[in-house]
């Protein structure tokens, strides 16, 4: 299965989603899939700002008692962002419409998240 | 109803929930309910730290499509922070155990947010 269907069933399985997309650290994507309604909402540059939202918030938590960053739910007026961590050096990250459903795609970035790490390896 | 009202009404109803407080843009609480747990595990000091977060967070989301902050999510390996901003002034923080429940965290503070809002006016 390549990264793509991954990313693909992500999407297609949560209501609201828009794009979800397998990133390295410094903002360059290894795979996406979007929908049209991403493409015409141009979601990719909100993608891109992630990166260095994660950045900020990995250092920011390296002091934290609650640990390592597991995951990251960035929740806008418009749009909301669910991002996990895959290893040192990739991440995931799901974008959907705000009044999308976020437990749903929780659980999927959860679901795929070590089937991409295997492959990655 | 006072403030630590609502603040307990949303750790007392979240399975896993340690805390909740409602804290200015400094880092300085305005009012806080914690339980036994979370007296033990020392978790103000996590919450502390949350603010600088906050204020990155704010900083980067400022340039995203996604709009204004509504809401964040930080899960860790050991705690999960579910942060809601009140206002321009103030936020509010809710920290659980990783395996508390997220869903019913995020509806409560989306609950008592209007109220609290009420009340600082």
């Amino acid at each position: 299965m390549s990264f793509k269907e991954h990313l693909k069933r992500a999407v297609t399985e949560t209501p609201g989603a828009l794009m979800c997309t397998l990133m390295g650290k410094d903002g360059i994507a290894v795979d996406t899939f979007e929908t049209d309604t991403s493409v015409e909402r141009d979601v990719a540059t909100s993608t891109i700002e992630l990166t260095s939202l994660i950045a900020q918030v990995h250092a920011s938590t390296a002091g934290l008692k609650s640990g390592a960053l597991k995951e990251l739910v960035v929740g806008g007026q418009e749009m909301m962002a669910i991002v996990r961590p895959l290893t040192d050096e990739y991440f995931l990250a799901l974008l959907m419409d705000s009044d999308g459903n976020a437990g749903k795609g929780r659980y999927l970035l959860r679901v795929i998240a070590p089937r991409l790490v295997e492959e990655l390896a």
